[in-house]
């Protein structure tokens, strides 16, 4: 039995086959928890500045939080992190599952790879032990047949695998990691990362379970959870993701309908799993000891043939592989999904970079030739799926999108960079920024790019009841969904920080965690004496050490901006008269650099470091 | 019964002898809490800038926050604020008691005074209503007078009474409020602006009792508190304030000597409260509610003749009236202590000026002539209590001596200027800087000139305990008490916040609050969802009204100093080779600006106004 806050770090080294183990100090935890702070730490610690990211002096580190392996609803996550290969700066994603649960109970809160190996190999821990075991027989092999082949041969069939499929081998810019066949470390490229240093899958398994300090203290805090839990996430409980929303933001244009272009189609009602749970066959499935039980699991025959231990698509996949290309067959968005998941690609930079293609096809800078004769225009379900094999593969014009839209353009050139929907190479998530300007702000402001996971949804802050929940972070009056003031930047900082945190301590969002619950479990499972303020902080030092390491790696404030579409209405729909304004969006990103205590051009100053007690950064 | 949050302000206009009320919303109170909250907003709102701090223009706040009146330790005090004689600047102070627990009760959480009456008036609250009332035959009586016969034409001997005595109606710029005969709202003057509005006395009564919303948790919290109480206030419940610490603070060179000139002297224990219990007759009593029964109450006969309705010395007091005149007659500080608090004036401010007066007197500068024969050398305890009266009536050396050290020096120059121990104006309290550097800084930069009300203890951040007590606030490790590195900025600027908190919760530093326990209690009492999150920023919210207010009223970042004796070791004792660092204390103010979100000049920037919801300062 150890403290939630002991900290054993595993590092392998793939060019030498060195493994170590390094025990972490209490202070360390406490400062940067776990997730997304424990990555943030060691890429800023031990990265050098201007490598390449898919080279071996890349790391690639795995971490869980504090709460990891302990039955706490929600807490069934890990982090990845890396240098990006899409950003060419700070990278990272996080990941459902039972993976992290099982690293945790191997005895182990992260691990670092660093190096290449020689051939394809994949890493054995088990409880506190670790080893580089030959992979050849499985590189080129999808997701499925490789889970299947390491259980089999470990002969454990409680092994928890995460792993990349020939996407991640093929080093698709975009590709991700994927735990248990159906949940992925989606964003910024984890995968290709892991495709570089010819790591195929990492198998954990170990009984080493954690306990709380207090355990009577928890098991109080996750009475009163238990108790409020259904009422609070009934749309998650029946139809996990996309349930609750898809029909609302098909119809206020949060959707992305034809990449990012229009206002709405006539039967976007068609990818709600509301509409279509029998027509999926749809059932459900959770991470590790979590009641909501929101990943979708769908079972299609004849003509898709959908194998359901790749689950199904989330709410974000059904927008980027559906309204985002024009689609609205939901089997098709479930194949495509499926097929993402074989190949480890992340279905959000896949779907985006298809409606591009789309896009340019229907604009005449893409032709047959460039896509073998594939009718790749909007809506076309068919030519959606084959794309996603393509891009998996690396063929024909999959080989180019591979690269991800930014780069994409940048080699077609001929005015498609208007349609190539990212901020700093990574791909528009599925709410629409000209609907949510708070999300919009945080897209141009984040340090892996557009994305969904530290980002304020305007909605939460929108309503009346915001001081009964907002409050504890001092967010006391609703604010309209296309504000920019100042008072929305203050919303923006303040709720990206506290998400932050969750990427630190791997806890998920659609739990909707009270703030004064979270301090309770973090005290009741480490004995700290910590306040939100404290975590909050945590939350802030992370986010600033993201920015630190782009700035580091010559990303400017440049970076910090959104394509040049938001800035006009949709063609029609709920906001054909909606756009961001763009001096509005400037301001609003000069008072967040202040705000957040960095200075002009963004960069954090050096007090607001040493505040942060990262004066490590300031005096190396 | 009401909320706690609701707030009820009694307007008083004594020049038309208008009398209002006016009630608060929520979020108003819960942006700023009550206390130092309520009074940094009205000033920084309402008055002028560059007014006469002792013209009519000036406003007179008394103001309580949402926990006092009900049954919580420590929480039976009021805050009183205005614009500074002493620093022309911002002035305010805390005060203990009964005083602000009734004017609850009557139904009040603040009063603005306003105005000039034309002869001497009272104000007598009681249950919702409010009439101004001839004070003639009170002026120029001393406050035990005043407080019996209040009480006697209003007939009610459960009255409470907040006045001025002599000190205040001559307007000696460090005249105090005095609560009950022996409760001081001491600094910054306050008491000099209630006599230059002809306000002799606030007397209050009330039957309206507060309600917790919550009043199950407010009981657990109170339970789990008063367990505990014992064992961390021990000191303060046998013997007070100096109880605990007077004999280490003489060792280790904390108390001043001979106005923070020397490192002690031979028989500094004699001021310890512990050695001296007897001889004092000393008994104890308390402020509303508060189990702690920290006040002093002294019983001494002949020659003194001390009326314990005056009760007894503080820390402080024993400090700057004893140790500080190099006075080790304990009995001559208890009569001075029952001096000042029948004239109202500041025992620090009146100690300070003796021990200038003193050392002025030795070195020269003072003759025979301006102490009309009085030999006023350190030491001379007879010759302190002489003095301690010519100041309350005005007279004599005392006349020069109320305008405070700074403008005595002002005026007499000739050297005297390295003698005045003050910072912004206000005399330096009882901590001696040179040990406890990061007081020194919270001096140098405090809005208020030199004070220990919202000042880092060195002391409590320099034990190993501290990560288990200061990590709420992210301080986790122990720091050296003549640190000045930002490490200790840092610090210096969360505790200060902190104490913000304390100033407008109107709680006692004394009670030894849990950081956990603050939160949940306002959170039981108003019935938010507040956190130390939200809390901490209502604290950093106040130290940049206070700011703000500063810079308007002309003080710049000159301002922010210590005096130059500070930067020379004491003559002997402990700290006869240490002194403070100028060039770090430059450095460390530069870092708690940046810190803070203020400017080079110390000026706060428009993004943290916005950030801190004061943006009705950048647009008014």
């Amino acid at each position: 039995m150890v403290n939630g806050y002991t900290g054993n770090i595993l590092r392998v080294n793939l060019s030498n086959e060195k493994i170590s183990i390094e025990v972490l100090d209490e202070i360390f935890c406490r400062r940067y928890i776990g997730g997304e702070g424990f990555v943030a730490y060691y890429l800023l610690k031990e990265l050098e500045a201007g490598i390449n990211p898919l080279g071996p002096e890349n790391k690639l580190i795995f971490a869980c939080g504090p709460l990891t392996g302990l039955a706490i609803p929600g807490t069934g996550r890990n982090s990845v992190g890396a240098k990006s290969p899409l950003t060419g700066g700070f990278g990272e994603a996080e990941v459902g599952g039972h993976w992290g649960a099982e690293l945790k109970h191997a005895g182990f809160d992260a691990i670092i790879v660093e190096g290449k190996a020689k051939n394809p190999v994949y890493l054995w821990i088990h409880d506190g032990e670790a080893e580089i075991r030959d992979a050849n027989h499985l590189w080129g092999k999808v997701t499925g047949d490789v889970q299947e082949k390491i259980l089999e041969e470990l002969n454990d069939e409680h092994i928890r695998v995460a792993q990349i499929g020939p996407g991640g081998e093929r080093l698709v810019r975009y590709a991700c990691i994927i735990n248990d066949l159906r949940n992925a470390a989606g964003r910024t490229g984890m995968g290709a990362v892991m495709g570089s240093k010819n790591l195929k899958a990492i198998a954990v398994r170990g009984n080493q379970r954690q306990e709380a300090v207090d355990k009577e203290k928890l098991r109080a805090v996750l009475k009163i959870f238990n108790e409020t839990l259904q009422q609070r996430n009934a749309g998650y409980f029946e139809f996990g993701t996309g349930g609750n929303i898809m029909e609302e933001s098909a119809s206020s244009g949060n959707l992305s309908f034809r990449n990012f272009r229009d206002g709405g189609f006539a039967n976007a009602i068609a990818l709600d799993p509301n509409t279509i749970k029998e027509t999926l066959g749809l059932e459900k499935d959770g991470c590790y000891a979590c009641s909501i039980r929101c990943k979708k699991v769908v079972k299609i025959g004849d003509p898709w043939n959908i194998d359901s231990k790749y689950g199904g698509p989330e709410y974000e996949t059904l927008g980027a592989l559906g309204s985002n290309c024009g689609v609205d067959d939901v089997r098709a968005v479930c194949k495509a999904n499926e097929i993402c998941n074989k190949y480890s690609i992340d279905t959000i930079s896949t779907g985006v970079s298809i409606g591009f293609a789309m896009e340019c096809y229907e604009e005449g800078i893409l032709t047959d030739k460039d896509t073998d004769g594939i009718k790749l225009t909007f809506g076309n379900a068919e030519a959606m799926v084959q794309m996603v094999e393509l891009i998996g593969k690396r063929e024909g014009l999959g080989d180019l999108l591979a690269e991800g839209v930014k780069r994409a353009s940048d080699k077609l050139k001929n005015g498609s960079e208007k349609f190539a929907m990212h901020v700093k190479g990574v791909e528009i998530p599925m709410h629409e920024p000209r609907l949510k300007q708070g999300m919009g702000l945080g897209h141009a402001l984040s340090p892996t790019g557009a994305e969904h996971m530290t980002n304020l949804d305007d909605y939460s802050i929108a309503h009346k009841r915001v001081m009964a929940y907002h409050g504890a972070i001092g967010i006391l009056e609703p604010l309209e969904l296309d504000d920019l003031s100042s008072k929305k930047v203050r919303a923006v900082v303040y709720i990206t920080n506290w998400k932050y945190l969750f990427n630190a301590l791997l806890m998920c969002y659609f739990v909707f965690w009270r703030y004064d619950h979270i301090t309770e479990i973090v005290n009741a499972v480490t004995g700290w004496n910590t306040s939100l303020w404290e975590l909050m902080k945590v939350g802030e030092r992370i986010s600033t050490m993201t920015r630190v390491f782009n700035t580091r790696e010559g990303l400017t404030k440049k970076d910090d901006w959104l394509p040049d579409r938001f800035f006009k209405p949709h063609t029609s729909g709920a906001l054909s008269e909606t756009k961001i304004d763009p001096d509005k969006l400037k301001n609003a990103i000069k008072t967040y650099y202040t705000m957040m205590g960095w200075d002009e051009n963004g960069i954090p100053t050096r007090s607001k470091l040493e505040e942060l007690e990262l004066d490590w950064i300031v005096n190396p």
